[in-house]
């Protein structure tokens, strides 16, 4: 049965640089680690793979590399710019590439009203021919959906799934209010790793996941586990998700592939550093302790 | 006497699209109308030029236009991006074609630590032979200086001025305080149309003023008046600045350049858009009191 990409786990791997390039053999790698654990899909080029800092000759390269390396897995690329026109040609890079679908958050600088985020979905969606994952990402883009646009955009053609970050307290009542008001072929998607296996325990369909990124088979295993109604993780990595706190995940997973040696330090576009001084140093015991293996 | 870049009245023009391109006859034609008026300054590709949104290569066009039309009036260019090697790139670009100064806001997806942004405005002034705008700009780029990292970077070698938008109600205290703080040569100037005439009368240097790339001759009057201790416009431009809250400066000038016919409708890049309805009617009436020529 082929993979569905927006069921499971969807992992997001790190754009690796080296001498602020993007370094092909650390990414290529990293995708290695990700097909062999078995992730149901990979989601390239997120915030984690630093899509933003990319130029769209990176970011069609490193798209080419993760389906010619992904195998049967499914993979999903960001597509977001500020300006329509970019988002369009970055639409049809991804799709000549042969992604499975792609991801499209209302990246900003003017913060977009709701009426022109609308627009911008309506006209990206009537361009592609793969689904469209609906990005909800407060902390980068400074853009909240009113639940009135969520589920406007949801109902575009080619939606296939809307990504969270912002849960409230009651996950499965908030999963079974969304599925009365979003199209039935609209899947759930959370992220946020700390709450993901508590959603998919509470309904939500898919876990778009930084730290499945680097570490696919713990968080496959918490996937699994989620969802046969156990979620886990959320005390035993609470080291973790302190730093995630502290930090913002992606200075926190960059530095865990630094120490690692799966990425050459520093591995962030400059001027974003991965955690240093005594954080880099309690992370480098967490990674020891092999909770994470 | 050459004019001074950071004293004054600092006008900051729209960038004007036609069909999503940029309409350099319309730009020039707004450079024109600045120059005539006999501005202090030319704040090109700001917020209100839509910087974040064109490319490298619109953005060395304009600045070129810009540098070529400009006659003895300084020119000053956003070399903000949101990776270091394209803020270099641009620069570059902006020096060659010989602006008097450039602006730095610390555009940002993943908000930079205080860290981070200082070592950016580190790298980026020790690359500079033009004084460095330092620009705040919460609403846009998500980032707060604290005062210390201000500081800290007004005190970078090539920084000429810094440019804020957060003003206490005490404006006076506020810049005598800054003063005591940052060397003597960096330039205090403000944006926000409708506290900078109180700002300049409490001691700011410069007025990087939205309202001034469309309507110079209004805002030259209140800048003089200002630095006389008559700071105007609160009152008499209330309609304006009601319409400036509601939808931001720059949807507001680009539908008042759309209706005066300085620019082609759509001037904006999609996704954004100049206001329209009813609050574009308003617009239409208040321009037609002739408070703003």
């Amino acid at each position: 049965m082929p993979k569905n990409l927006f069921q499971g786990l969807c992992a997001f791997p790190l754009t690796p640089l080296r001498d602020q390039h993007i370094d092909e053999t650390a990414f290529t790698a990293l995708l290695a680690r990700l097909t062999d654990a078995g992730v149901d899909a990979l989601g390239v080029l997120g915030s984690t793979g630093s899509y933003a800092y990319l130029t769209r000759e990176e970011r069609a390269r490193i798209t080419r590399l993760a389906v010619e390396n992904a195998g049967d897995t499914p993979v999903m690329v960001s597509i977001g710019a500020l300006r329509l026109d970019d988002i369009l040609y970055l639409a049809d890079d991804a799709q000549r590439a042969g992604v499975s679908g792609v991801m499209l958050a209302p990246v900003s600088y003017q913060t977009p009203t709701q009426d022109e985020a609308f627009r911008l979905y309506e006209r990206v969606t009537a361009a592609l021919s793969v689904p469209l994952c609906v990005y909800e990402n407060v902390p980068t883009t400074g853009f909240t959906f009113s639940d009135e646009l969520l589920t406007q955009v949801a109902r575009l053609p080619g939606v296939g799934s809307i990504k969270l970050n912002r849960l409230p307290a009651d996950k499965a009542g908030f999963a079974a209010e969304l599925r009365t008001r979003l199209p039935a072929g609209v899947a759930l998607g959370v992220s946020g790793d700390r709450q993901s296996p508590a959603a998919l325990a509470a309904g939500f369909d898919v876990w778009f996941s930084v730290l499945g990124g680097l570490f696919p088979r713990v968080c496959l295993a918490m996937t699994r586990a989620a969802r046969r109604g156990d979620p886990r993780g959320e005390e035993a990595l609470a080291p973790l998700w302190a730093l995630f706190d502290a930090h913002g995940s992606l200075r926190v997973v960059a530095a865990a592939a630094e120490i690692m040696g799966v990425a050459a330090a520093p591995a962030l576009p400059f001027p974003l550093q991965a955690i240093g001084g005594e954080d880099r140093r309690a992370l480098e015991a967490f990674l020891a302790t092999g909770l994470l293996s």
